[in-house]
């Protein structure tokens, strides 16, 4: 474990120290394989209480990794050196539920009252699905995980309220079981799906058209199998409104010194 | 764990010294709640190794609970008194591959090459998805499980071959994935679902006619889940046609000692 956790921290901060200096913009996705990567919610603290609330009562879309104190931009539990204003690619600024800017620092835009949260990522899971022998279609199509607003609210906690997003990956039945057997393992990065097979329950009228990312094909033979996503969080600041929110931008993650492998329950 | 083995070796003890006493002849389903139930193949001492590779070859049809050695008519691993012969309410006897027979022991019929394998049974897993607040379909209905003879082989082992038998039920997709779940942790009575959601996948034209056990509705919003079925074996006899082989009849199980509940993985 100390050596696996080390060979992390190894290729963690290296990733870490290229993006602080500003020399990387892209999709953090193959990055420091093996390490956890995080969703980012940045919220003032007059409405992070009622944040860290919605987390709690929505595990699945909102699996929290660390959350720091207000103002501090350290998620010392993730990583020692980890400076949030600097250490994703690309920031997502949110006013009054519009996404108003895109910004590659936090540096100006800080303030004292943020506070962060950090929300496992499907990355970690599709790892494991990799590693598991199953083939994932959108990384086999070299685009994005198709994403859909879904039918389901979230349980609303204080001011958040919004709908449940998920991301959608085709297997065949067998590889599906298979699937949610791997996935099940990992509950702080989604888990376990959170339907299968029959999208129409959910409210999604057409697969080809994902609200997020990219459509992929579904072959005859395959079920579509949905899981909790992390952009649920953007749906819920949508349709919360606040004043203001930082988000990572899509694919842009935190990179931590923590491995995927430490995250199996079992 | 020594007062649960007690309690059900008390009662697996009450429960086969009633049948072997020839007092009942009905469904075991619902006797010695919570100890594990047994499907039963007899075949003679010159198949029995053929039928042995078999169901290793096969564990999700066939997982073996225990194998008798020739002639004896004890299964101490399941239960210190099983005679084989006596404890189950009826058995069912196959010449050349043809069910000829019913019986309610086996007295006359013994032969001292006989080798019994007691293989697991879907009631263990059943009991773990109703303590985890899941409908069984066919439970609610007051009738048998449906079974479908599938397009897929067995793992052929020697002369033994045949199709692959599931069971099926539906559940809804949250409640499905809950039961993939569930079963996981018991492979030695079926373990996870071999199938889910396309019965035409595994040649089945037609859920509402089963080749055993009755039809159950599928209510719309609801996915057929199709677990590997211990009626596999009597398919594979159907088409080995051996000179002879008895089996359990249909819900007439071996009531053994041990507690579903140790058979569980995690």
């Amino acid at each position: 474990v100390d050596a696996m956790a080390n060979s992390g921290a190894a290729a963690g901060l290296r990733e870490r120290l290229r993006i602080r200096a500003g020399g990387f913009k892209g999709s953090t996705a193959g990055l420091a394989p093996g390490n956890v990567q995080a969703n980012l919610v940045i919220l003032p603290r007059d409405l992070a209480q009622d944040f860290l609330h919605f987390t709690v009562a929505n595990p699945k879309p909102c699996p929290l990794l660390a959350v720091s104190r207000a103002g501090d931009p350290h998620l010392p539990t993730l990583a020692e050196d980890v400076d949030i204003r600097t250490d994703l690619p690309r920031y997502r600024i949110w006013r009054n539920g519009e996404l108003t800017d895109e910004a590659s620092d936090l540096m100006s835009l800080w303030r004292d009252d943020f506070v962060s949260f950090a929300i496992g990522c499907s990355f970690s899971f599709e790892e494991a699905l990799v590693d598991g022998g199953l083939e994932i279609r959108h990384l086999a199509c070299g685009s994005n995980v198709p994403m859909y607003r879904t039918n389901r609210a979230c349980v609303p906690a204080g001011v958040f309220r919004g709908p449940l997003v998920v991301s959608m990956r085709p297997f065949t039945p067998a590889d599906a079981i298979r699937a949610i057997q791997i996935t099940s393992r990992f509950p702080t990065v989604h888990g376990a799906p959170v339907h299968i097979g029959l999208p129409e329950a959910l409210g999604i009228a057409d697969l080809a058209k994902p609200d997020y990312g990219d459509a992929v094909p579904v072959h005859a033979g395959e079920l579509p199998v949905f899981w909790a996503c992390g952009v649920t969080p953007q749906a819920v600041v949508v349709e919360t409104k606040p004043d203001i929110c930082v988000t990572h931008a899509p694919g842009c993650m935190l990179i931590t010194d923590l491995r995927n492998a430490q995250l199996a329950m079992l």
